[in-house]
């Protein structure tokens, strides 16, 4: 792979290595080095950018910093493969939790026309065809999150009529390997609500009962959505630590 | 001020720069540069650790980055105050609420020997006295958060018996000014739980109503836990938002 040399663009306040790391994301986005894949050299990379070997060096901690690229030791500096499960767990404590990831048991499939506030946050039209998931979540038997998920179809077709049983019980993992969709952030909105009667049969509570309700959009590298979600569990089992400085 | 000249000292594992900032915020633990006060210099502070200009330069930028120490435009680079807020407000929503710092009443300030997990926490002997507050937050007039303080009093003897009309509304900027407490850090662990009969008084909610429960411990400048708070508020109110790379 030979690109074209590029400058660095001197936009004004961004210092030299910012922009630069802006550059190299956009090499990023724009599929050069495709998630997983290994970057140049930090001396070719310097080279490329006509930059000196300190602000590239610079410029690639700037990406590890915003979890872009990863170094592995002895290895080289790749780009990062996305979130290997952003586990829900973080936010719940179960008894009997032993730290294993939770089984995972697909209640509904179902292709649907995008509601309104779905296409919004997806980005795609009205109507527009999405596949949507029901999702119980169980730790030694017991269920313990319930999850309703909303998925581009133009970006997951692949598993909108395949076995179910073929499925993992990670799906970010699943979604990178099936479909090629790598998420890359996510942002989980934390609020309380209070169980349906359908929700609290699934998890065996009673109707009413208060559960936490962490709404969820993930997003791919190029910070396109690519997954709704909304995982309710327990409100007693809720627990979450937060530092601030 | 003349410290002695200070060499880092090569421990294993961690980098020259890193090393050189772990000998500077001990400076600052030590009390040789107090919350507010400015650093000397860039280039003194490495002549002091005969080290170069640009490895104190990283060493600082670290520090930054730790929260330990701020660069002000044009003035130069002061040791933290501490947080000045650390608001509450992070983890609720409330109608009506404008941005404003909510109004504080004290309801009951009482001088009481330390139970056990209290002295715990705050790594004093059990029994030792301690400040406990019980006070109430406002917003437009509404009560929306209650809040149970334990303070301990080694730390906070000049506020057990002052007049509670002179305090502000804001604590964390009074115990700077007051008692000189500078809190650096807090954990905040949120969970959810029912109120009490009292507690739902005092929120004009119904007893056993659903709460969000914070519980903060906060930290000095030493990783000294300097202050136990528990916030209680409605949990319908409460919202928290996570990113995660």
């Amino acid at each position: 792979m030979n690109p074209p040399l590029r400058l660095v663009p001197a936009e004004p306040g961004l210092s030299r290595y910012a922009s630069l790391a802006q550059a190299l994301r956009a090499r990023v986005v724009a599929g050069e080095w495709p998630p997983g894949s290994a970057l140049p050299a930090e001396s070719q990379l310097a080279s490329e950018h006509s930059v000196a070997l300190g602000t590239m060096r610079r410029a690639l901690e700037l990406l590890v910093e915003q979890g872009f690229i990863e170094r592995i030791h002895g290895k080289g500096t790749f780009v990062r493969q996305g979130l290997a499960g952003a586990s829900m767990l973080r936010f719940f404590r179960f008894d009997g939790g032993t730290g294993e990831v939770p089984l995972s048991r697909i209640l509904q499939r179902s292709l649907v026309s995008a509601p309104a506030a779905v296409s919004r946050a997806l980005g795609i039209g009205t109507g527009e065809p999405v596949l949507r998931l029901h999702r119980l979540r169980l730790m030694g038997g017991q269920p313990c999150l319930l999850e309703e998920l909303w998925l581009p179809l133009d970006l997951f077709e692949p598993l909108a009529d395949d076995d179910l049983s073929t499925w993992d019980d990670l799906l970010y993992p699943m979604f990178a390997r099936r479909v090629q969709v790598h998420v890359h952030r996510a942002l989980d909105d934390i609020g309380f609500a209070q169980l349906s009667a359908t929700q609290a049969r699934h998890l065996g509570l009673p109707a009413g009962h208060p559960c936490a309700q962490v709404q969820r959009s993930a997003f791919d590298l190029t910070g396109r959505c690519v997954e709704l979600r909304t995982t309710r569990g327990d409100a007693h089992a809720f627990h979450y630590t937060v530092t601030i400085t």
